[in-house]
């Protein structure tokens, strides 16, 4: 018997972004639709202009109202539901607003009801912007935060994964000096538990993962630095390894993701955002999936931003997009799609 | 009439690393007698036991003493300076001492010495130990310190160049939490400048420099942090502007190392040890030569530490050592041995 394929939520993202367009790629293109039945959270006229300004034609999916959503028992086909959360004619492509913003939170919130609730099998996320999310009053940074909030988990982290390497981040958005404050042993070991689980998911083997340390040199034994790596680190991989995890560290960071160094970890776990992101950035720019771990609920996203400077012109690329959509898949079939 | 060779002393570094036998390579390589005349500042009796051990024959070089270096009005042939800083039975390769860490100081002050009397036009640097060293009592954190404080520098900073990538620093081997504190539209203006001129010596032209910014998306317009990139970053980036440099930031750090945004800058200014050294060992890990920039003498470095693990063994490879060579003997011609 043919397994059935996952039913994935798309969130449309900030309107003003090439969420839209990205989306209804996802929504047009078969190689998506072999991988997931897709489910796109978004503004029905918002989809209509950004499609006319694109040159993208509308898919011919059933467009459903939240209610209607709510009464659908089993999903079998691509819907588009209809969120009803701006007014199309006021988005101005490419530009900082809160009403975006607003909008943008509203199509996760109601992606996170439908996967909550059972309807859908995990979220795909197309980009939010910051600042409009921000001006909206909705005081979450991130999606990674508004995803650990309304599904109430208990720990969760951010993971960029790709072939060439995977990091994952002890804290994300807050700014650099407010890092340390944030490090505790249960942190860290939260982290490396949570990516060495979803590695042997998406392996399917016993992942190794290297920790990071804090400081230049990892410290260099308490030359630089208050001793973070001592206090945070060392502890955390000793209580880790005594589980049976296959980690080492605390790891010099200017060290560990150089070519000969980084291969011999599946993942590593660093400290804070730059941290990961600017090695992760530099080897896997296009190809990057960022999956939220910890979550009762399967979340991958793009690993890109809004794009305003290129929005609704039809240039923008769905790579990632798919690439999150295979990862999602993946981890809902409890399996790799390699 | 063809030039003479630029004249540059070598420090022999840690006795316990792998220092003394890259310097012996240094010695009998005749590519590197071509750069220039070396004069290896160290101690001959460890000189002698390293070449036993790693099998690379002593050099037919003059040894000299400190006072006889002194008499010595003009530097035509390469030279042994013999320091008499460790008693040489005594030193354990791949051990940290202090007696180790107090020799590699001697080494590094006695070229210095030499240097700002004009008997050599710079200084090559192989690796100290940064736990030996402030185990000896010496109190600065590493090279860029010590020379900075023997040259009475009044403003200095570390750059990391290669043909790949170039970034400089404006805070080094401090902990993770101090770096804030250490930030000032001045200091940020000294290392862009610095790093602009001694960019233009080298490449001859004008060069594209890009600064970071601090926090995650570089604060994000104030979102993250405590708006350090708009305090420090964008006033010392318009100042240098106005005084006729070709600098752009703040930049987001976890964008400017991407290979697409990379290739706009011929160097990139860096806030903190980590922002630099993490993209720079990934892309020039076995080519890099470290320069510390806005001293009186020249002074380029390895890119690489002590190596304890292969010390004395005739493993350690010379190449890094060859390219620190070549750039400072570039810098003293006031050209590129490209």
């Amino acid at each position: 018997m043919k397994k059935a394929l996952p039913i994935l939520g798309l969130t449309m993202g900030d309107p003003a972004g090439i969420g839209p367009e990205i989306c209804l790629q996802a929504l047009r293109n078969s190689a998506g639709r072999k991988m997931c039945v897709p489910v796109l959270f978004g503004d029905v006229e918002v989809l209509q202009r950004v499609a006319r300004a694109s040159k993208i034609p509308m898919p011919g999916c059933r467009v459903v109202s939240i209610s209607e959503l709510k009464k659908i028992s089993r999903i079998t086909d691509p819907l588009i539901v209809d969120c009803g959360a701006i007014v199309a004619a006021k988005v101005v492509p490419g530009k900082v607003s809160a009403a975006c913003g607003r909008a943008g939170y509203i199509y996760i919130e109601k992606a996170i009801q439908a996967a909550l609730a059972g309807k859908i099998d995990g979220v795909v996320t197309a980009p939010i912007h910051k600042e409009s999310l921000n001006l909206s009053g909705v005081k979450f940074p991130g999606h990674t935060e508004i995803f650990t909030a309304l599904t109430k988990a208990k720990r969760s982290c951010m993971m960029l994964y790709s072939d060439k390497i995977t990091v994952s981040m002890a804290t994300t958005h807050i700014g650099y000096r407010d890092v340390p404050g944030k490090l505790s042993v249960e942190r860290v070991l939260n982290v490396i538990e949570l990516t060495a689980q979803a590695m042997t998911q998406l392996l399917r083997r016993e992942p190794r993962i290297g920790v990071c340390g804090l400081n230049p040199h990892a410290g260099e034994h308490g030359l630089f630095g208050n001793r973070e790596e001592e206090k945070f680190v060392a502890p955390a991989v000793k209580c880790a390894q005594k589980k049976g995890f296959r980690v080492s560290g605390p790891l010099v960071p200017d060290a560990i993701f150089t070519t000969n160094v980084r291969k011999n970890f599946d993942a590593i776990v660093t400290l804070y955002h730059d941290q990961g992101h600017i090695p992760f950035k530099m080897l896997a720019f296009d190809t990057g999936v960022n999956i939220t771990l910890g979550l009762p609920i399967i979340r991958t996203s793009v690993d890109h931003g809004t794009a305003f400077d290129i929005a609704w012109q039809g240039r923008a690329e769905a790579t990632s997009l798919f690439s999150a959509i295979k990862v999602a898949a993946g981890l809902a079939n409890g399996r790799t799609n390699k």
